[in-house]
C-alpha cells in the first residue's frame, strides 16, 4: 500500500451549454506517477449527469433501473486516449458509484503524457489533462510477459520464475484472515496467487458470522440480483487485495468465471450479455494493475452452458479491452480449451498425470509452443476428497517433474476440519505443510540456474534433464533410487576438453554436496560426451535426488 | 488382385465438328462394379487430342513441353460428375501416358450411377455413361473412418482396430522382395502400413543392381527432371502395391512428402506450384482406392522451406480434391503440426516419450479430441542409430502403453548389415524379431474387448486402466512388478452386487490364466467399488502383466 499512488484529478466540469471549445478541460498536474503504476482520472459524475437518456438500443437497464437517469453501467460509454510522443493507448473508464467515474491508466514510458476523454455524454467527453511519468522504483519491474517462448519475464527484462499457489477465496475472508494470508505469503516461495473474482456459493457466505455483505452485483440473493448494476464497493475491496499482493511482489491470477454456485446464486449461469459486461467492467477496473493476470475461468467446462465459442469471445473481449496485454489463460475441467489459439498467452493446466511422469511437459511445450503452467496438480493435505490428499513428498516430486520438464507449477494445501472450506486453498491463512520449504529450495535452484530459464535437454530421449547445453545440466531422478550415475552429457554444444563440476542435490532434505572431482569430457559416440576417466558418481540409493552439472571455465 | 475390377470403358469420341447435342456420348454398360471398388473411365486421348493450345495463364509447361500440343499434366482439366439419385460426386481425372486419360471413381452406394465429364477440351467434355454398383463382397468393408471420436471403423461399421507397421521403401524394391513383404504381412498382426510415395535418395537407388529405372517425374536425375511431367509408369507400379495391400486387408498410409534427398534429387525442395500439382495428381490417381490414407509428410519440419502455412494449404488441397474423405494426418519431426486443425482427421505422432509412460495418450486425446496414432515409437532392432535399438520387451511395452491409453501404435523393426537401408522399416522383407507375435496377441485382446474401442477409465487418477465402465476393464502394470492387486474398480456405472471374472494376462509370454473366483462388488467410498470379500488377486511379481476384468451377467 505504501507504494500505491492513486492520483485523483479534480476535474471541473463545465456546463454543457458552453460552446464546444470552452468545454475542453484544463486539469492541474497532480503528483507524478511512476512507470507501470496507476494513474487514475476521477470525474465526479452528477446527480445532474444522470439526466434521463433516450433509451439505447442495447441498453436494458433491468429491474434496478434508475428512472431519473440512465444506468451508468450500461448507458454511458467512457474512455480516454493517453498519449506520449508517438505512443497512444486507449483505456476504458468505469462507474465507481457515488456519482463518480474513473479511468485508470498504467503508463509504460517515462515522460509527459497527455490524455483526452471520449464519451457518449457531453459532460464526460473531451476532457483533457496531462501528467509526468517518472522512472519505476527498484521493486517495480512492470507487468509479467512471456519471454523465450516458454518462460516469463517482467517487462523490464527481469526473469520471472513462476512459483504459484492457490487461495481461491481469500479476498472474501475477514480482514484479519486476509492480513494473515499476506503475512504468510511474504515469507513463502510463491510469486503468483490464483483466486476467484467471484466467491463460490457457500452456506457460510450466506448466513452466520462469515456471511458476505457485498456481491459483484447489486442485490443480496438470487431473488434480487440486478445483473445490470455492479457493486463498486465489492470491486474496491478486491482491488485492495490485488494491491496488497502487488506490494509484496505477487502476481494476482484473477479468475473471472467459475462454476461453483450449485444453483444458488446464478453467477455461473449468466447470459452472454451479462458475462461480456462483467468482463468489460473487471478489465476497466483492473487492467492498470501491473500484477494482474487474466484467468478466464476455473474448471471452465463445468459451466455447461458455455461453449468453446463463448470462451473464444470472452478471451477476445479481454484481449481487446486490456490495453496492456496482461497474460491470459483458462483453467480446465474435463474439456480442454485449445491453448494454441492466438489470444492464449500460456497454458494453465489442471492435468495431474502430466506431472506424475517425467517427459510430459516437453511434449506440452511442443504441442502448444507457449509457457506451460501446471496450475492445479492436486494439493498437499488431508481432506477426504482425493484431489487434496498429496503427501509433501508427492507435491514436491510433482513440482520437480514440472520444472525438469521446462514448465512451471502451482501449489496448494488443504486441511480437514476447517469451519468451512478446505484450508489454505480456500481461505488462505497459514501454510502448515511440508512442501513450501522444499518449493522455496527448488525456487532458489531455478533462480540460480540459467538466466534464460530451464529447457529440456535431448528431450526426445532423455526425460529427466533440463538446463542449457554446454553450461548447465540439472538431472532429476524422481522416484528412482540410483546408486551411481555414469557421467555423460548429450553432445550438443560440447567440445572435447570442456570441464564440469557436479553437485549432488537432495531435493527433499534440501542439501547439496559438491562432488570432489572435475569432469573433463570427450566424445563417446554420435549422441554423447563422457568423462575422460569414465567416472561414475555415487548416489545414495534414495528417491528425490538430483545432479547439477555446471561448466567450469 | 483377384478382387480388383478395373473397368475400362471404350469411349467413342465424336468429332468436335458435330453439333453439340450429338457430341453426347453413349457408352456401353460394362461390368458392374462392387461398392467401394474402383470404377475407371478410360478415354483414349489423341495424338489428335493434343493439338496446340493457347498457352494458359497458369500453365508453365517447363523444359519438357511438347511443342506439338499442350502438356497433358498441366494444360488439360478433366473431371467427371457421378450421380446416383440425389448423390453427386465429382472426381478428377488424370493423364496416364500413352495418350490416355482416366477418371477413377469409388461408388459408395449400390444401384445405377451415371456420369458426365467436364473438361476444358471439347474432346473430353460432356462424355456420359452409366454403370451398376453391386453389393460389396464379404471382405470389402469400405474405407476406414473415424468413429467414436477416438477410434476407427470401416464405412460399413466394422470396427478397425489399428495395428500399424512401417515399410518406408517397400514399393521401390525388386519384385521378389515386394512379394516377400506381402507374404510376411499376410501372417502378421498389422493392418496399416506406412510407406513413402517417393523413395528417399540412396546411392543404391542411383547406381548398381538396385538402381531405380523410374521416378515420379520425367527424367533420370536432378540434372534433367521435368517437374511439369509426371511419369505414369511410376505411379502405375505404386498402384499395384496399394492394391496388393488392399487385397490382404491392409491400409496403405501413403506418405506424400519426405525430407530425405540430401540435396541429391530435390524432391524435398520443390516449389509450391509443383507440390500442389503433385498432390492433385496423386489424389486423382489414388483417391478411389478404398484402403488409402493420406499422410502429408514424414518428419515434415525437416523440409525447412515448408512452413505450417504450406502444410495447411496442402492439407486443404487434399481435402478438396479427395471426394471420399480418406483419413488425413502428418508425421512430425521437431516441430509439431497443430493436429487440432479441422482438416486433420487423426494424430500421427512421432514422440517416443509419449509411449514410455502410462497416462500420456489420454492427455493427447483430451488435447486433440481425435484418434491418437503413435506412428513412430522407435523400432525394435540392432542398428547403431538409437531410434532403432529397442528390445522386443520395450517395443511390446510401448504398444501396451499406447493401447492402455486409448490410443494406437505403429511397429517397425531394424536389422544391421543389410545391403542398404535398415531392414524391415526400409525395404520390407521378413519380420525376424520378437514383438510381432506379442503385438498379434495384443490385437486379439483388443479385438475381443469392447466393440466401441478401449477408452481410459478414471483417467485423471488412474493411468493404467482402459475399457468400458461396468463391463470390461483392462489394467496393465507395465514395468511394475506387483505381487498382489486388491480388487477395486472406479465407481462409474457400477452397482452393488455386480459380479466380475478376472483373467491374469502375461503380455510377454502370451498366456492368460483365469482367476478361480467371481468378484461381487460393493461401494467402498465416493470413488471406488471393491470386492465384498476384500479379495486380493495374486500376481507373479514380474513385469508386463495385465488383468482383464469382465462383468458376469
Amino acid at each position: 500500500m505504501k507504494r500505491l499512488i492513486l492520483i485523483t484529478l479534480l476535474i471541473f466540469l463545465f456546463s454543457n451549454s458552453l460552446p464546444a471549445q470552452d468545454r475542453k478541460l484544463v486539469v492541474s498536474l497532480s503528483n507524478p506517477v511512476e512507470k507501470w503504476d496507476i494513474y487514475e482520472v476521477t470525474i465526479p459524475g452528477p446527480p445532474r449527469l444522470l439526466v434521463p437518456l433516450p433509451r439505447l438500443a442495447s441498453g436494458d437497464a433491468g429491474a434496478g433501473e434508475d428512472k431519473s437517469g440512465g444506468n451508468p453501467f450500461i448507458d454511458i460509454e467512457l474512455s480516454a486516449i493517453f498519449t506520449n510522443d508517438d505512443r497512444t493507448v486507449e483505456a476504458d473508464g468505469f462507474y465507481d458509484g457515488n456519482d463518480t467515474f474513473k479511468i485508470r491508466f498504467m503508463p509504460d514510458r517515462e515522460g509527459l503524457w497527455t490524455f483526452k476523454t471520449k464519451s457518449n455524454r457531453d459532460e464526460l467527453n473531451d476532457k483533457e489533462g496531462q501528467f509526468v511519468c517518472n522512472a519505476a522504483s527498484p521493486d517495480n519491474h512492470g507487468p509479467v510477459r512471456v519471454r523465450n517462448q516458454y518462460h516469463f519475464a517482467y517487462e523490464d527484462g527481469t526473469p520471472f520464475f513462476l512459483f504459484g499457489t492457490t487461495i481461491y477465496e481469500w479476498p472474501f475472508q475477514p480482514q484479519e484472515k486476509k492480513q494473515e494470508t499476506i503475512e504468510t505469503l511474504k515469507s513463502s516461495p510463491f510469486n503468483k496467487a490464483r483466486f476467484l473474482v467471484v466467491p463460490p456459493w457457500r452456506k457460510e457466505y450466506v448466513e452466520g458470522p462469515e456471511a458476505l455483505d457485498c456481491f459483484p452485483f447489486e442485490g443480496t440473493s438470487k431473488e434480487n440480483w440486478d445483473f445490470s448494476k455492479f457493486n463498486p464497493v465489492y470491486f474496491q475491496r478486491l482491488e485492495q487485495c490485488v494491491l496488497q499482493l502487488r506490494d509484496i511482489g505477487i502476481q494476482a491470477d484473477l479468475i473471472l468465471f467459475r462454476p461453483y454456485d450449485k444453483g444458488k446464486w446464478g453467477f455461473d449461469t449468466m447470459d452472454a450479455e451479462t458475462n461480456d459486461r462483467f468482463v468489460r467492467y473487471v478489465v476497466a477496473r483492473f487492467a492498470a494493475f501491473r500484477n494482474v493476470w487474466w484467468s478466464l475461468a476455473n474448471e471452465n467446462s463445468f459451466m455447461k452452458h458455455l461453449t468453446d465459442a463463448d470462451w473464444d469471445r470472452l478471451f477476445q473481449l479481454v484481449q481487446a479491452k486490456d490495453p496492456y496485454g496482461h497474460l491470459r489463460s483458462i483453467h480446465n475441467a474435463d474439456r480442454l480449451y485449445d491453448y494454441s489459439k492466438p489470444w492464449v498467452t500460456h497454458v494453465s493446466l489442471q492435468y495431474y498425470n502430466a506431472v506424475r511422469a517425467l517427459g510430459v511437459s516437453p511434449l506440452l511445450r511442443d504441442i502448444y509452443k507457449k509457457p506451460i503452467v501446471h496450475d492445479e496438480i492436486n494439493y498437499e493435505g488431508n481432506i477426504d476428497k482425493r484431489w487434496g490428499q498429496l503427501t509433501g513428498e508427492e507435491m514436491v516430486y510433482r513440482f520437480w517433474v514440472a520444472y525438469v520438464g521446462g514448465a512451471y507449477a502451482t501449489h496448494g494445501e488443504t486441511s480437514r476440519g476447517q469451519p468451512y472450506g478446505d484450508g489454505w486453498i480456500s481461505t488462505g491463512g497459514k501454510l502448515v505443510r511440508e512442501s513450501p520449504a522444499r518449493i522455496a529450495y527448488l525456487r532458489k535452484i531455478v533462480e540460480d540456474g540459467p538466466e534464460g530459464g530451464l529447457n529440456p535437454l535431448d528431450q526426445y530421449y532423455l526425460r529427466n534433464a533440463v538446463g542449457k547445453y554446454g553450461e548447465y545440466y540439472l538431472y532429476y531422478f524422481g522416484k528412482e533410487e540410483p546408486r551411481e550415475w555414469k557421467f555423460r552429457l548429450p553432445d550438443e554444444a560440447l567440445k572435447e576438453g570442456m570441464r564440469f563440476k557436479v553437485d549432488l542435490i537432495d531435493t527433499w532434505n534440501m542439501t547439496e554436496t559438491a562432488i570432489e572431482q572435475v569432469f573433463e569430457v570427450e566424445k563417446l559416440d554420435r549422441y554423447e560426451y563422457i568423462d575422460k576417466k569414465r567416472s561414475k558418481i555415487q548416489l545414495p540409493g534414495k528417491p528425490y535426488m538430483a545432479l547439477r552439472i555446471c561448466r567450469v571455465k
